[in-house]
């Protein structure tokens, strides 16, 4: 396979950047340095004033899946091509046991799984990373017929029948319970202060738990419900819903401070057609909206340019942090000698408006539309090949491959070890006879 | 009925102190004031030095309790005489729907009724107050398990299986569940910071929770079941356990901020040979400690004198505070004209070292066994009539009387109306029809 | 004198209502409960729907203060008649030691006291409650000079140059000075979540530490200072400014949870033409905003027409709070036999526009102008004459009294107490002769 | 100058560790994998069954500081020959502008400094990290002369005189105002829950600030000043003074959730004879202690031997967090070609018990005499050279460098664009001119 060379960018990762030229062989990254040889007939792709970092890992798509009756529009080869024109190399779809359950069925499921306190119990035995979508069923699933015996029955029903708390709550209790077992957590869509506050305090108190916002609670809030007009609020619905303004500041300071590690998308995408589903009855509306396509470009520009995150972390929550939570790192998550060429080059004077009109993506709309972005990619390399260059896709259907994901990282060895420290011990008696 | 006069105490309510005599007629307090005139013929009780206070009630107690398989050793009688010998007048027994239930299925019967999200709401619309027992059944009883299969079949496994974040997360989850509803919340003996602190959450969100920690978690922590007689460590043996002694500052610094509100003592008083029936496995230790007869004098000494409280918040937490959750204050919880004449006569010289020997609880043995006290009742009146005087007593089974609690404290209605501000409202939108 | 009777309302103390009737004798309450006998000749005020609350006191005014070089338009005289005619009858207005100091001298000399550690140790020692106003003034000072350096002069530049932090990082400061040397501490208006947060922080931990929010920052925030006309924003400048709007959540939720106790307004109402002093500076516009006169409609509104508090909430953090923090409970602060007359008659349905155009206090603006209250005073007593009925101010010039304030609350030595539990002790060795 | 290959051991990095060989050319490594053909004539250390980590960097050291009347008793020489036994390749020891003034004058400059408030607005300038020692000095004095007259001279008395809640004050006031000027801050020697507290808040909120905990409050609490022997608790004397036990969960939990991001020792060591300056007065009793021997083995035995830390945050905590902060990474602090070889071969079977007897540095005890460790370096290098080995050490005098600094790292940097967004904005407006 042919050699690669990117020269001249400042290589990006998430503890140090600096200027090198890469020099890529078939799939892999050889060598990493200032001003390397190219071998002769090496491609070059000039990176000048650009970043060359790891492609982005979006740990939370849900592409083709049955759910609520319908079929998540974006496919596998679309979703995937809509990743690589943002800078994503990496995607992790979500495997449903039983896709025909009713959400309900499914929160139910979940609850009565936790409550048989074998999912994080078996976790920490196999190694296992559990993660949870932490929102309180049952107390939901009361909320929603209130709000509906109230007469609301478009997309703000949604909001309201799934208020923070809910969530906050369903957070703290998975914490106790993977806390109990000896297994670190990772909260998914983290959307809300209640949710990060108890995972903060988890933190705090030394535990190991995960907390990941997506890219659109970070941007878009709860005033998107209220449109006058039920498409547009039809397509924002998810779950957990936007949240009030408020919310999002306790989000960056997590990312800021560490207490929140990822942004991904939860990309489920469902077209307006489908979200008309729900019609007349918020509970039937498909859940889920867009953003693997959009969300490196959106996050550099209210991260980085804001001052809010240093490049160097925007790489860790949109790469190294979720490898190394997957124990994938450094293959994915780095670049260094020996790591996978996954690699964004990234123009930070590049701009961009989002739009439905310019998108990969297979849907009819798009949440962000109209949000002006200030840096995108200009090349995403997946292992080693050019996918996507210039607004021109390359990569074909099939060219992906499967990650394995190695059990115990040093999270999971660490935990066992300590749990081990402050287990049970009898206490000898002499009056124990009758 | 014949007058009786106090004369020249200090008069200690709630909110303000000072020297006052307080005159009864029958059941009542009919004026309370300086150097009152008395009716002729009417008693008199000199309270010079002393302190004159609301008499104690205690909101937590199961006397003549059939539970696991025994029945609790104070029965209505001697509970409430062993009462107003430590000066306490009024007791909240708590009526178990079908004591048969074994503990475990007592949990899972509540967290169905919590899940079934029936109680709290029904409490809200009643306008009564949502009490909870605070532990996750589930995790409790997956915990034994686990204690048990490491071979620890002694009262510390009962301790090892109920760690304090069990408590912390169903309380935290309790005030979730009632503040969908709208009801204000009652946790009855908060035990550890993990409790205290998710209470203290709640109330600084303008929620109305209030927090109960008893008597022996504040004085007494876990090193007990570490004792080397099982008898002596199985005594202690009540759920929840006793902590670890860094969680007595944080119920302390509740009772001084005002966080948690009431001292009581969930008494449940089982005998040793009562005890003994968990010999071989701690799951089977009738649960409970007794307190009642002992409260008023421990806390006396362990915060009036010690300057963690001030006699007036004495009077809050014994009394004062648990009459208005109660909706029956000041009827009771307060000297004043027009009160119910319960009164404890406190002598703040008055020292007694606390031992089963000389005590009238029907058990044989005191878990405050040897603490010395250094303030107590002197006289204690119940409804007009001397009740226990100078270590006598002169009440007579069958003296109590059933006190109503009027629904919708003043707590209550705002919260309702508070509610009503956020109440879901539905968008008006043009394209809702297809 | 002659007597007067309150007939047919409902007594609200600050811990609990019920219909009485309130029967006067010279300046004191002498009886308190149902269908009370009129003695012949009393005068009888109807207050049937009527709410018969304590008068409120506001523990925070600046009356005829020379400040900033010139002098608050409200005098003893008229502040007060302002007063009454809201339901207030009692004020604590500042001594202030030599007000010819610039405002920055003023902190600088408060901060020179502070750190020569001798105000709080001698509050301690008399008995006294410390105050603080709780900014860092070398900070505040410096933000000044920087906001003048970008060329911001007006209102806005007074606000820039407070933030939060300022206020929060001072509160935190003062907590922990008064603490060592076992002083309480009140923390006057505490106006936004890093102050309010640093105070229950301190309770949390045990301490008594007490926060008064003001009126204007409860329902006024930051954006008025960025009003287009600079006499709209100038009116509005005092210190602390008014916040942006996510701090009131925190103020009410510490009204609501205890742990800020009292409501008051800091009332210094500086003329238009006086503000106009400061057209060129920020730092020149006199500092304070009227709201004696309407701190109590306002409150009722916001707070308890809204479930925020309940009406015994209201009368706590109006009235019984501070007059037991003060030490002066309950001859102010609550209606019972041997209270000061002080009482206000309060009609929930009364409803009323706050405006300039009628109002009494002397300014020619009022911050609050076109709210619209629910809720408002139809008599007010101040020792047992009516000082302002039904629209008609009756008070006459001279008719206030002062009011002693005795030291060593119960608070206070409960603290002294504690202090000396933990005093150093030294320990004793064989080594210490070399 | 000649190569060097490591073999066969486990490269630890701060976020990664695999099995390779590290292969060093002079000072530098130029190249890790697994494998890697050592150039002939290159020396060998075969490291099979150990971990090869970064060098230790210690930030914090006070080699041969004339301090309190006399010079701590390690000179550079002794001082980085006794870091090199432990594994600790550099160290950042501290320039006092004029160590000839007292304690107390020191730290009233420093409070003076900050209230100019210069230095924290200069760093931002200049894009330095500024440091705090964070004591409120002026309450410490007051303290000091409270003990004193309280008869207690011992070094008990110097714990007394220096409370968490000074040190609390302090590191939240530092953090302040640190953040108005729009500069990171890094707290050294954080010692208790208070301080830890302010910084984990500081960053909750967003701020960059970081904490270092030493290893003497991370494994020694207060009790030791209540020693019998007062060579023994003199000994132990530096500035913050150790803590009760309670405060350790808080500081390890800080590390584990990265609130608090390095572990260093303030290595200041002082004979015994030196002690006894302050044998009638505990302020004249030369603060400090030593450490910077055994930190490395002391922490891997403390951390993660129980599993608190896994061994990449070993490295974190030791050595790369601190090289990101100086902003040196990955020079120091990383194994990676490029990188300097500064190098620990790492044995996590080796035990040592820490003991005077066997150390290097100058002083005749060891605050951890005693203290067995398991886990120990068995080859340090410095620069690519074998500086220690074996138990043997082989630097000389003068082989260490100067380390340059670059300023504004990217958190700097992020920080200024941050501060940026929110600066002042004049309003404009029609009524400024009269």
């Amino acid at each position: 396979m042919a050699s690669l060379i990117i020269r001249g960018g400042t290589v990006v990762n998430h503890d140090h950047s600096r200027l090198a030229d890469v020099l890529i062989d078939g799939e892999t990254i050889v060598a990493l340095g200032p001003a390397i040889d190219a071998p002769s007939g090496a491609a070059i792709i000039d990176a000048g004033g650009c970043y060359v970092m790891p492609g982005g890992i979006d740990p939370h798509t849900h592409l083709e899946l049955k759910f609520m009756g319908t079929v998540s529009s974006d496919d596998f080869e679309w979703g995937t091509k809509a990743a690589l024109a943002g800078g994503t190399t990496m995607i992790v779809d979500f495997c449903i046991p039983d896709p025909g359950q009713s959400m309900l069925a499914a929160y139910q499921d979940w609850r009565r799984k936790s409550e048989k306190y074998n999912s994080f119990a078996r976790c920490a035995q196999l190694g296992a990373m559990p993660l949870v979508h932490a929102e309180n069923g049952d107390v939901v699933a009361r909320m929603q017929e209130a709000v509906l015996g109230r007469g609301v029955t478009g997309p703000e029903g949604h909001a309201y029948s799934r208020p923070p708390e809910v969530e906050g709550e369903a957070t703290n209790r998975a914490i106790m319970i993977a806390d109990m077992t000896g297994a670190p957590l990772y909260v998914v869509h983290t959307s809300c202060r209640e949710s990060h506050e108890a995972i903060a305090r988890a933190r705090a108190n030394g535990k190991r738990v995960y907390g990941e916002p997506l890219i659109q609670h970070l941007l878009l809030d709860a005033t998107e419900y209220e449109n006058s007009s039920w498409n547009h609020a039809a397509r924002r619905v998810m779950s957990p819903p936007f949240r009030a303004k408020a919310h999002q500041d306790s989000l960056w300071a997590g990312l800021q401070s560490g207490s929140l590690q990822v942004v991904a998308t939860d990309h489920c995408a469902f077209t307006t057609e489908q979200k008309r589903l729900g019609i007349d009855d918020f509970r039937k509306i498909p859940n889920g909206t867009g953003g693997l396509e959009d969300r490196m470009p959106l996050l550099w520009t209210a991260a980085v340019n804001t001052g809010r995150l240093t490049k160097e972390e925007f790489v860790a929550v949109t790469s190294s942090n979720i490898a190394r939570i997957l124990n994938i790192y450094p293959k994915k998550g780095r670049l260094a000698a020996g790591s996978d060429a996954d690699i964004v080059v990234w123009d930070p004077a590049a701009s961009k408006t989002i739009s439905a009109n310019s998108q990969l993506s297979r849907i009819d709309y798009n949440v962000f539309e109209g949000y002006a972005c200030t840096g995108a990619p200009v090349v995403t390399l997946s292992r080693g090949n050019i996918a996507w260059a210039m607004g021109e896709l390359r990569a074909e259907k099939g060219d992906g491959r499967y990650v394995e994901r190695p059990p115990f990282s040093p999270v999971h060895v660490a935990n066992s070890t300590w749990k081990q420290q402050s287990a049970p011990r009898a206490v000898r008696r002499a009056d124990v006879t009758p």
